[in-house]
């Protein structure tokens, strides 16, 4: 199945004041497996995959079960859902063990629509051949396929 | 119309490399519009609406515009969306200036469900009747009395 | 005397699993303290104050008393200590109503060393006798006059 | 040598506006850092290494490098400094390959003072001798064998 897994760390600190992992930091979460996924922007602005940057459009999240802190990593997997002129969708489960331990269970699904925008010019722009192949490598069955958005 | 209005201040620190306020950093201003309109939970845990607190299942969130670092307070308008038996749904707009300037203009909307949830008990439970009352108070338009969640 | 005063609002978010506001959380506010009261970098890097920016050398942090989330602001008062060539000082209290109520008391001490720095040379730079002239008039007491860094 | 050597992941979102590791996100990694050497606070509040907790009185931290975000992770390196009746000091190195590339070099040199606390009673408490022992385990040289603090 053509996704990408990221096995990233939690931090103490992702804990609030209800001693779970906060519903915030599961995005930061999310956007750390994005940019891991997708090539890393480099300091100086360029980004691997999309070359002129991309920006957030929408995000949906369904928090499944709470997200205990423990030193070892979780999992984020992610996959690309519908594709658009100027936008596809990344879709995502992070997995850990259960609260009764055993093995990985989805603790969120969610979804982020990016928007592949040109900071020089200030505007979306259409998505190269180059990075629908890339997108499609990462399609997850019929989901990966869609009408564009 | 009987919308919170929370005016809350930006951080520099929420902007990412990119010099805006980050996606995730917004989650962060609706959490605390939030917290601040349904009253605080205090430090030993008790919370003055949800005596025994509440949990987010689900967050949609909508990036209409880039929001910038500005010293002066954004401002977060929420209210009540559908309420149902252990859930209610909380409905958010973040009003900053445009970037031409100008009145306050819309650049995030996004809606939250929670569940009320008993932390002793390790359940959710039934909303109260006060709690519907103050829920209904912060119902705006018809959006507010809707079906069961 | 001549201190800047920040009035700064806290997050729920800011508060760790031991229901206090994170002792990391506190230097976020003594940025953001800082960027109010030496001026607001604009989304474009330009810095009212210091014209090409400045980075931090050193913190030192002295944690007085438990700092707990409240929606009322606390204020971070900062002035001027020790200024060097290129180089100087801000010293901090982070004020706030005690555990038992009453007055302000100071819950936090601390001091940053900042560098004056050309982002686009790539190095430190000589304090102008502009910022020389803007920090002096942040020296609070004997402590301001002090030698060079 | 008797150094804790943690090696954790930086996150996109560490880097602010400059687009280099924050300077507060930094003494997240040396939260985590510590938290991983001296055991995992467990979700119920309890702490291997320290039974009843600890709290933060002191951060001395120094900025070398500037540290840039990459999905490899930085080693932090940890051990520990005076030791005294109810507190001891833990020293740091953040630890990463230089600007030009090539082996590592520290771009963070930092030490925290930690009381030992008891929160049921509200209180510092003394050190254990278990507790003395593994700290004990952690001393660098004579740095570690330092007076009562």
């Amino acid at each position: 199945m053509p996704r990408s897994r990221q096995l990233l760390q939690l931090r103490w600190g992702d804990m609030d004041a209800y001693r779970h992992v906060n519903n915030v930091e599961v995005l930061r979460l999310l956007e750390e497996a994005r940019v891991r996924a997708f090539g890393v922007p480099a300091a100086d602005g360029s980004a691997p995959m999309l070359a002129t940057g991309m920006v957030v459009a929408r995000h949906e999240v369904d928090y499944l079960l709470p997200l205990d802190y423990r030193p070892e990593p979780v999992a984020v997997e992610l996959w690309t859902g519908r594709v658009g002129g100027a936008s596809f969708e990344v879709r995502y489960e992070v997995l850990a063990p259960g609260p009764e331990g055993g093995g990985e269970r989805p603790h969120v699904r969610a979804s982020t629509t990016c928007v592949s925008y040109d900071f020089a010019a200030g505007r979306p722009r259409r998505l190269s051949d180059a990075e629908r192949a890339r997108l499609a490598a990462l399609a997850d069955g019929p989901a990966g396929t869609g009408a564009p958005g």
